[in-house]
């Protein structure tokens, strides 16, 4: 397998040969803060209204109780716990991003691995490995294709995501290398999610597709379904049609040196990701200002352009529209001191103190801050000001969330969810993964005990 | 719903209201038309190794058996048999074809209608207006974005045919407008398929998924399962993501009195469409100069440059590769007097006369030839020269199959797949389906009767 050989075929001798020894230690862990934060937004989006529905309907088609969903009591057959434990991590646009390209790596590619785990045996040291080289897979895949593909409107976690779940799952059931481009290939056939259907419940679709069709993919090319030889760099394949000009090359640069989840990011607030800063500044104001709305005059957030274009937006309704809105998120982590998800619900967003409070802020653009920046003034009624400028937002790649920020967001979260789900010990079973014997440990302490209300 | 109206408002109050009385009569005869060339390809795939692989795999995630495969013995929950009835369908390429886009719109748009109809009541005419309905749709999707889309490297039968198979199912589960373009949406969120995967496995699984997904977008719009306003048109949308400058026009352009299915094509043979005059002239010469394959020394075949590209393959081993091969279709049609699957089955390819016969062929290119236009001439040995030229092609739009011809191939077809149905009585059923109280009677004609042992 020397240079001669194509993207889709070098890819596939990697996943198929790539031990855990040779996986570097830092990336090891990262894997495991992937998965911490994986759990916490799945335990969160599991009572979504848009999972509850998708559960409804996805049970008229459900062949088996084989697995679990994280978060809720129903068991379900492996490939639609797949697509909705997929569809949970994600509902809240609060899982991870892949920076370079905006990929969220972590549905797509955990949830067919865990399903399969809780019907073949795996330990937690394959799961790992097959989950490192999933996400690299999916990230590769979007590096070789962005930012055009995702500009022109292909969602690209669900998209890329697809061939991530089909070369982990074909990595933890132990394809070869032929098998391992015919995964490829049936996940090409696959590949699909539009932009246009994000804050709506279809995007969940698409996220959800790409982890089932992605195993499905996998247990294809096991029984021999094969497919083209080279799905992604072939003359029609993927990365043509995704790209006008993809950088073929990008797939195969640094592989096995260069980790894609060391650019992996984890949010600290369940909104878009320029608005990190801004509720840094704003928490920190609430703690050193310590004073109530009312003793507030104006507020002047001062950042890049793209803050204002992205989340001006005077007169947001629901929670989901509210966690693109400066005018709410600085309203709501000013007065509460917290910015969690219940600070992002419809609720919250109905209180008139917050909605008033929204007028008072001011945009000033100002082009030499980063989009991981900014300053927020408050102006008191009494003239004072106080100033409190974040040059790296939390959650960053020069500020990330530590292990410990990762641990209290899974506590949150599983409390947010409500599932009766005990964090300790998932926290726990997650930091020793690599030890366990079976992987589908995992989904055990995740799933809502058979025993709680669940309501 | 005025000209102000976007166009997947305008295509989904198109489809949620037209009737049966509305859709001329031409147009209803065709639809039947392509409901007898759907199960005529379907009752040969379903045998292919293909499909025999898929069902084994699609069984293990089957909730339930209220859905028949064509051809075969076993059920399925509608899902899956919506996505294996297409892939038969499919599996040959020798389903229809519509000439503008070369979508083959029965597979994905009849078989998840069938399905559907064997668990809620549906009657023949609805059955058959929802068809209408979803063909239209497709092939508008499919004007709009033609012909970039199928030349970059999009499997335009998959990717467009979601979205009829969305709006066929929506339609017959009687969803009014806003939950059609809900339905719309959902399939949005899952349009895909790659032309790299042709002449693989893989490409079944892009078809297949067309069906199932298109379905199952129309199943939860049902349920209330919300997508974007304008999941076609909108800036991140379907019809920007497919081609650089789609013809947003051509989607409501003539609606409701230029219908796709007027643009349908059947074929006569299982082969590349540029082959067929070739094998109408190869056809009638073996019926006109009656000698054995020893008495000609040599064959000429003029034609459109495009044939000799397409179909120069002078070592095909395969009967796969023998559909888009010249010297096997020119040598068998002459051997044989006939071109039906047996003609391009691997035995068939290994004969050592027919593959000994082909290097006697020799291409003129002639670009005054159309490319439904052919002439081939034998020399024999005597020294004669005998000349068939064809101008239009059997199964195109200027030489279609009429009722006769298609009525032969189902019969042909349903020998060749072997599943003991009985031709005349699904023949019957389907020329008369308006006026049938139950669609689902067509299926219980199609399935494999369960005496007949099916091997």
């Amino acid at each position: 397998m020397g240079e001669q050989a194509g993207a889709t075929r070098t890819l596939a001798a990697f996943v198929a040969r790539t031990q855990w020894a040779d996986v570097p230690a830092d990336v090891r862990h990262e894997a495991k803060r992937a998965l911490v934060n994986y759990f916490a937004v799945a335990l969160a989006g599991a009572r979504d209204p848009t999972i509850e529905k998708a559960v409804g309907i996805y049970a008229r088609f459900r062949a088996n109780e084989s697995a679990s969903l994280i978060g809720r009591q129903e068991r379900t057959d492996m490939l639609n716990a797949a697509a909705l434990n997929a569809m949970s991590a994600n509902v809240f646009d609060f899982d991870d991003t892949h920076v370079p390209t905006i990929i969220h790596p972590g549905a797509p590619v955990a949830a067919p691995l865990f399903a399969l785990a809780q019907s073949a045996p795996l330990s937690g040291e394959q799961l790992l490995l097959a989950f490192v080289l999933g996400v690299e897979v999916a990230c590769r895949i979007g590096n070789a294709v962005s930012p055009e593909h995702y500009q022109r409107g292909w969602h690209i976690t669900s998209t890329c995501g697809v061939f991530g779940a089909a070369a982990a799952t074909a990595r933890a059931a132990g394809l070869n290398e032929r098998e391992m481009v015919w995964a490829l290939g049936n996940a090409s056939a696959q590949t699909g999610g539009l932009v246009e259907t994000l804050g709506t419940m279809s995007k969940s679709i698409g996220v959800g597709n790409a982890a089932r069709n992605g195993l499905l993919a996998a247990l294809l090319a096991q029984q021999g379904f094969s497919g083209p030889d080279a799905p992604l760099e072939g003359e029609r394949g993927f990365l043509r049609c995704a790209a006008s000009h993809p950088d073929l090359g990008a797939i195969a640069a640094g592989l096995g040196s260069d980790w894609a989840l060391r650019a992996n990011t984890y949010k600290p607030y369940p909104c878009g990701v320029v608005l990190n800063p801004v509720i840094d500044a704003c928490l920190a104001l609430h703690r050193e200002a310590r004073c109530a709305l009312d003793a507030i005059e104006a507020v002047e957030l001062r950042g890049h352009p793209l803050v204002r274009e992205r989340t001006d937006r005077p007169d947001v309704r629901t929670g989901r529209e509210a966690q693109v809105c400066a005018q709410h998120a600085v309203a709501i982590a000013l007065a509460r001191g917290r910015a969690g998800l219940p600070e992002f619900s419809n609720a919250a967003v109905a209180e008139p103190d917050i909605r008033a409070f929204g007028k008072r802020l001011r945009f000033a653009d100002d082009a030499s801050y980063s989009v991981e920046a900014a300053a927020v003034t408050l102006v008191l009624r009494t003239g004072q000001r106080m100033t409190k400028r974040i040059d790296a937002a939390r959650g960053s790649l020069a500020a990330p969330l530590d292990d410990t920020a990762l641990e209290a967001k899974l506590r949150d979260l599983a409390a947010f969810g409500g599932a009766g789900v005990v964090p300790e010990l998932l926290l726990a079973q997650l930091w020793t993964l690599d030890e366990a014997p079976d992987a589908a440990d995992v989904m055990r302490l995740a799933q809502a005990p058979r025993a709680h209300a669940n309501t």
